[in-house]
């Protein structure tokens, strides 16, 4: 059942022994909204965890270990930020969701009870009108998770998804004493050197097709262990030839093992990225597609170029 | 003579045939903020004109051109927007300048009066007060343009001087109809080909010295050549060698002919970035500085190397 943000306060008013799950290979929004709400449950005097999610990068841990639940904790009350859906569970929380807060349109209204405002660039925003009703207020430290949510989901206000609400929010935030100087700089503005090392590697070895409509970007074995990067210097890899002035259709193939290579593929309105990766028995969304096929990076590059030449 | 909003308006309803000046090598905050104010005192009908900058780069051009003077205009009332001294002027401009409007603190006052707010993390944000108070409103290509000038200057909200009110007149602008979503992309998320395959050679040619605390990009004429760049595609290189984890001092080598070295340094809190380009004739701000060297790349790189550890 879809609940409005007033009837969410008084639900978790009325609650206690908390556990927030956030989704699968989490990011910033679901990690910083979880953590934000548990602070704030926890300043009310009520107990409050976060289920442990083990994919969680070192981007974030620090800010997360200490809402982290112990061993053994048992839920009275379970809320989910920013999961979509129920395949997004780090574990079988299945029909175990009393409350639900997201802003994904494709929200399946899994849990007894759903906030749901798709309108929001980022969770964050919900929440931080959920801790202000419930509290009365914005602690600094509950700032500083909410702009990690809000800055991370709207890539720094960069992305197409940033609204004037989103931008208002951010405002409020830093008031509230959010130090987005701090965390736009740890966030945004720093890369490790595997990571740089591993995007020369990258922008060396592009591949340009169909005059430069079509680039394909190619991470093998070797050069992930030439750079020394590992799975943490891997983020957002997918969306790098679509950055490329011109360029249509965006390839990026990943070898995951020898001769096994993970396939993402980006595109403008014009290319059907989900028919192009439907062919390797792959999809997604139109503009947003992956799959997994077997060959090595030189021979998915090819056959990524002429699947995509006919989706022209 | 420093002067407020108010009376910079006064200023401008009562003079016409206006001449814009920006800055040398304009940025997006001088070009938006002139813009948008000959666009709007073109809106009362007054005669604006912008000097024409020969050093304005393809991302500007476009919304510039149409604003810029014809030959021989002979203006009546001279304005200067996020100029901060007579050095910074595309043409002989000493003493003819009427009004200045600017956010740098350093701003010499050197026009007849200046509205000078150096707590604004750009122009923009001024020119946007100024826009309305002076029109009572404020067009969705004002909000475009003024959009432009503020996203530079705060790297879409990224850099440190982002602040809650930069923020907010970011949301006002979204509000009066600027395409955040297509600025964005254009400027920010868009890069040239030539312009990734130099960042492909200069992440691949980093040189680490003093366990990662310095990082040294250079960027020869051979690279330039075969990435196929040119000025245009050569905008913030300084700023790469800091992004990277651990380093205190980011050198970049730009050889601008052989033999010749632009060298630019950038310092956390810990060096000085001044006292090192001071040993080889330039200078500039503890943080941010350069210098010109007669040596070869490869020459420049282990002079600085040398330097910044003196000075560590």
């Amino acid at each position: 059942m879809k609940i409005d943000v007033l009837r969410c306060v008084e639900r978790l008013s009325a609650a206690d022994n908390f556990l927030i799950v956030t989704h699968n290979r989490p990011d910033g929004d679901t990690i910083g909204s979880a953590c934000a709400l548990c602070d704030a449950l926890r300043g009310l005097g009520k107990t409050a965890h976060i289920f442990t999610n083990s994919g969680i990068t070192d981007t974030y841990i620090g800010w997360a270990k200490e809402y982290f639940a112990p061993a053994g904790f048992s839920a009275g009350f379970t809320v989910a930020t920013d999961v979509a859906d129920t395949d997004m569970f780090p574990d079988d929380f299945f029909g175990k969701i009393d409350l639900s807060i997201d802003h994904h349109p494709s929200n399946s209204l899994y849990a007894g009870e759903t906030v749901l405002i798709p309108e929001k660039a980022s969770c964050g925003e919900i929440i931080c009108d959920v801790i202000t009703k419930l509290t009365g207020s914005l602690t600094k430290h509950q700032a500083d998770l909410l702009y990690i949510a809000l800055s991370t989901d709207t890539g720094c206000f960069c992305y197409g998804n940033t609204t004037a609400d989103a931008l208002r929010c951010a405002a409020l935030l830093v008031d509230a004493g959010a130090d987005n100087k701090a965390i736009n700089k740890a966030i945004f503005r720093t890369v490790t050197m595997p990571r740089i090392l591993l995007e020369g590697m990258i922008y060396s070895n592009l591949i340009f097709k169909h005059e430069g409509k079509t680039v394909i970007a190619t991470v093998t074995l070797d050069m992930m262990q030439m750079a020394g990067a590992t799975e943490n210097d891997c983020e957002d890899l997918a969306n790098i030839p679509g950055k490329i002035a011109g360029c249509l259709a965006g390839v990026t193939i990943r070898e995951t093992a020898p001769g096994i290579c993970k396939v993402s593929v980006r595109t403008g309105a014009e290319i059907d990225a989900n028919a192009v990766c439907a062919k390797f028995g792959g999809g997604g969304h139109r503009m947003a597609s992956g799959c997994t096929v077997s060959a090595s990076p030189q021979a998915a590059a090819e056959l990524f170029a002429a699947a995509i030449e006919e989706a022209m």
